[in-house]
């Protein structure tokens, strides 16, 4: 157990849930929490979570909605241990591009919290050549996660993203050349400042036009007041009382 | 002259600028202002206006910037002509799409509000078959248009369109495409509300990455509080005092 990594066991959603997760490197946040405030299943559906990491962002969701099916997919084994370790998902080790047996099915509803992609990152193994060259880019590289999911998403289905803000042309044409109804989300820090992340969602096969909505503002004021941050209500709604974060 | 349209004078921009338009039909209004104002031109340069109409945005730029070059494209020739009668621009009457010798050259900066396409606009003449296809559909007329656009912007130029916030998609992707330090601004009628417009600006050759601003919301309170609609102080700035939009 010494070559371990160290882990810490973290409280999201008010103490609601407690994930496993390394003490260094990555470690899921508020990104996880919003992306799976603003998915839209309901009990009883499946959802995938493409690159579930430690499986923050499912285990939230299932924290809010009782009997979900849940998958995840996460490339890296030892992530993919604790994100089984965290909760009752069904998660696989893979990479989303390899053919993996369980994402020959659809789900009715995907989630992605995509990974920063340094450049050149991705497995060459089963590449096609334009995805290789995709995957040269971190554009590339995050259109090709949008394309992923709306592939495995059935139809009324919805697929929900969070993202940097700078990424948002990366995702939102993937998305909205294969699904409908489409929804921006800008996420800013303080009101007024300019969104840091956005969050985008389809439903494949609807027809409602895109609409851009009012930022989702997670910090009161202008500016750090203090040591600790000062969550709006609205956020404190999502990240401590596990409520849904509603796109209208 | 019993034929001709009934035409009325409006006043853009508190008064400073006088424009003659038809008194039915399609009307300039704040999108022409809003997007004149978030144009980074400076004294002395060269803009181009796509789809002019009677030469609002670029009268409105030339209120604030002295010393343009102008030129506007319109397809309409009783709107071209009014468009001459308004100001001392170059107007051109013409498809954006067609080889107008006035087109070859490259400008400073672009500047658009596209017409909302009904399905099958467009002169065919010129068409390839592409073209053709995407002029079926509203979001590849609007893609077109951006196409365009950023094709005639010389390097380091900026590219600037006001749209329907439903088109964001449309016009983001081949913006995305061919221009860096993209900014989207949405514009919302009051704060709290979807956008119901944005604007997109983006430079030929800039590197940084794209900005998700705060809305720029015209109007102030909730709703409508009474006959007379109320701008915001940042509205009136640009819509009465022909200050520029900071993009920032």
């Amino acid at each position: 157990m010494n070559d371990a990594p160290a882990l810490t066991r973290d409280a999201f959603l008010g103490g609601r849930l407690q994930l496993w997760q390394p003490a260094r490197g990555f470690r899921a946040g508020s990104d996880a929490v919003l992306v799976a405030a603003a998915c839209p299943a309901v009990a009883g559906q499946s959802v995938l979570d493409l690159g579930c990491g430690v499986g923050a962002a499912m285990y939230c969701l299932a924290a809010r909605i009782p009997g979900l099916s849940l998958t995840g997919v996460e490339r890296d084994g030892a992530t993919a241990d604790l994100a089984r370790r965290n909760g009752p998902a069904d998660v696989v080790t893979g990479d989303i591009f390899d053919s993996l047996p369980t994402l020959k099915r659809s789900f009715d509803h995907v989630i992605c919290n995509p990974p920063y992609f340094p450049a050149g990152a991705g497995s060459a193994a089963q590449d096609t050549s334009r995805e290789t060259a995709l995957r040269e880019t971190e554009a590339g590289a995050v259109s090709l996660w949008a394309q992923a999911a709306c592939r495995r998403v059935t139809m009324k289905g919805s697929v929900t993203f969070i993202l940097r803000a700078d990424r948002l042309a990366d995702v939102l044409t993937p998305m909205a050349e294969r699904l409908g109804g489409l929804i921006v989300l800008p996420i800013a820090g303080r009101a007024g400042t300019p969104a840091n992340r956005v969050i985008l969602q389809g439903r494949k096969g609807a027809r409602a036009p895109l609409r851009l909505l009012p930022p989702f503002v997670l910090h009161e004021g202008a500016a750090h007041t203090g040591d600790r941050d000062s969550h709006t209500d609205a956020a404190q709604a999502v990240l401590r009382h596990a409520e849904a974060l509603p796109l209208s």
